[in-house]
């Protein structure tokens, strides 16, 4: 029987802010990116989350991001490599022992953000991302896009890592993205978007946006929980997932 | 043959400003309380700390404090109980990994500044501090003051603890430390304050202000590094300690 | 013709999180508490709450707090008068060169929080806010709960003040607000907290929770926006004015 | 009589963390830029330098950076252009205001570390900087790098400014600064480099790294206080400056 995960990112308010539909969207999915109080998510909301996760038997991982909670890990930052791996280590930790204090094991680890947008071609941050996982448990899996610098550093370095797609964007013809600027790069339509990620788990390919059918072995889907309409997309993915049989699960 | 304790607070330095001299520090002593993050340290200064600490052989702690850089965490706060609790669990997390990275075991938890110095009387910050070790590492030992709060609720929850006295305070004859603002609160005489240590470790006992020989059991006894004159006085106690055949080490 | 200001605390989201409801509530007041970026707001909210402010005409404030965003300034915390001080001018300074850009005219500070829950009873929290508008300012008014320390700092100092009344909340005798945790201390009924307004307004008297009448000449109301009760108040307040024909500006 | 100013950065200390020679230093400078809290400073330091400078009759000028103090203002950050408009706005704010309290006069800007390197070539952020300034004071100058964005926005939007020259930095031709990791980029001679000042102020020509007399008014010298052999090189210029009967002074 086949089977796909369905990670989502979560425990993203921060004191008084809330931010995110989670206790609704962690029901429909099978792993869940906590953020670690860098550039989302506090000691509460961290705690909170990792409990709500273990009530749901979700799988956790640490969702690692710039110290940067004015602009939520998103813009784009140039920190020395050791310090950003440091700064990696410093969030995985923080989010290991609310972790152990619910007697649950971190299941993978997942950068946030620009932390991840840049590590698909910066050497230097993906570097910094698998020495930091690494340096504390080399067992400890890694979520990459294919055909990224990330995926390449954790191969090199023997690493373990799964590989995840997404479900309403479109791809090139060698696996990365279509950047969100450029016309049809997000799929608007969720049956298409349902469609493909059934695609993704039979067949293991990707139509591409110049129409060839590219190789992938995506383990895990990445969803969105913070728009009715994302939501909405997550429940098309699991109708059409159910019909086809596959089943949701952790991906490790 | 008798053995004591000597600890010291490190790992203060912040991204571009040095704090301390915990090279030269180290090496005299046998404890460190490691800043987590919140109050002071980062996390190239943690890793940094900890290599120091295990290449010293010195035992380490971490050392939480209230979320306020810039005050140093020396502001008295009033947080919700729960949030103080998390806080404390995440600063305990975060050192800890870095203890995980270079392979050894933290020793014990010493909360910092005016978290430390409420929790003599004020019973949810002194609950949140023990309730947070204890849901992490029910062996891990607190340091705490004799007759404090924190001691008190230690003992009561089971959690493990050991009795830090200072080498340079004043002690009243309830073995509370006499209030800084009062008259000989400070112990000048680096000789007196060392000759007072030997007494806390050979006799088990301390002179009161008011004169009365108190018993106590102090398994450790803090001492500073941010001053030439409190490395002196670091240096006087051990010269003592030699003379009279104590050994330093680790109290736990 | 009698007059009356309604104000509200505007301009508490940050980065990615969002707070209140204030394009919909501005158009209901008349003066608004702009937060600095200390315990909410940052400088592209500030921008825009200006610039909001100013298209309806709504007399801005300073809404200075602690400097401690994950609790929303909703904390105690003792910080020393002189730093505080500075840490008040530093936020008024902020939101001023924003008044400045949009060229209007600040009108009132107003402390948010525990900042100014503090200073009812605290002369050097009290002190500190007097001293800091004061400072920079000798004209700008506060705004002050009546019998509080803060009022009678900034009488004895010589600040302005203005008196503001809450219209939902109980009071004592000596015009001390009933703390909330006592009971019938919220009005929850939003035609009798309107026709409380009104006695406030018409009469300048408010009927202590023991049943007394007692002279106050209060010229601002404190409205809320954050909840969909909050702002059904203001708008039975606003009927019940108009019908009372009390016109709705500017306390200063 | 010929004059020049000499300039340099303060008020960098943060909470406990002292930095720099601030008080020596001032006194042998004509300018200073003053850290808004954002990579560095704090309400109390820039209380205290802006009270300094007005006691020595040194131009005040503020020295927005980053949102950074981790990193002090020296990693790249890519902030979106409004909002970092903002962040510009709200630090000249917060500095102004203390002129405001010590009734002097803010004499100019001058952005910090890689704020100011990246706006030597990055249209966006020059166009941050030089909007921020004219939409709070269109006579306000900056102080910008010969040749760099940052001069060409605020000539082309009519904001005047100041170049700025470094004493102990080799120039290419075209007048940018050798990068630091090239050989020679910095002048360690502190007589060269004074000699280079000279120069620079009495034939307002520089020699590049490759030979040649480049013309350039420089008005400011960038002179850095943060160690001894930056002092050494304050001292050096300011004798020569004294025998070529140059005075120290204001820019505008």
């Amino acid at each position: 029987m086949k089977i796909i995960d369905l990670n989502c990112d979560m425990g993203e308010s921060f004191g008084p802010y809330s931010l995110g539909n989670d206790h609704e969207v962690i029901q429909l999915i099978s792993s869940v990116n906590i953020a670690c109080g860098f550039h989302g998510g506090d000691p509460d909301v961290m705690d909170q989350t990792v409990a709500m996760a273990k009530k749901y038997h979700v799988g956790i991982g640490a969702h690692p991001g710039f110290p940067n909670l004015i602009g939520f890990g998103r813009w784009n930052m140039e920190i020395p490599e050791q310090t950003l791996t440091n700064m990696i280590i410093y969030q995985i930790g923080a989010l290991d022992i609310f972790c152990k204090k619910h007697d649950v094991i971190m299941q993978h680890v997942k950068p946030h953000g620009n932390l991840n947008n840049m590590a698909d071609k910066n050497t230097s941050i993906a570097t910094s991302i698998v020495e930091a996982v690494q340096s504390v448990n080399s067992n400890l899996p890694l979520f990459v896009k294919p055909n990224s610098e990330l995926e390449r550093i954790a191969k090199r370095k023997g690493q373990p890592y799964v590989l995840e797609l997404f479900a309403d964007r479109a791809y090139n013809k060698d696996l990365t993205l279509v950047p969100r600027h450029q016309e049809n790069a997000v799929i608007t339509d969720s049956q298409v978007a349902a469609q493909r990620v059934i695609q993704m788990v039979k067949e293991n390919t990707i139509t591409a946006i110049t129409g060839e059918t590219i190789r992938v072995e995506g383990k895990t889907i990445c969803v969105h929980g913070d728009t009715p309409s994302a939501i909405e997309l997550i429940k098309d993915i699991r109708k059409l997932l159910e019909i086809e049989n596959i089943k949701i699960g952790s991906p490790v």
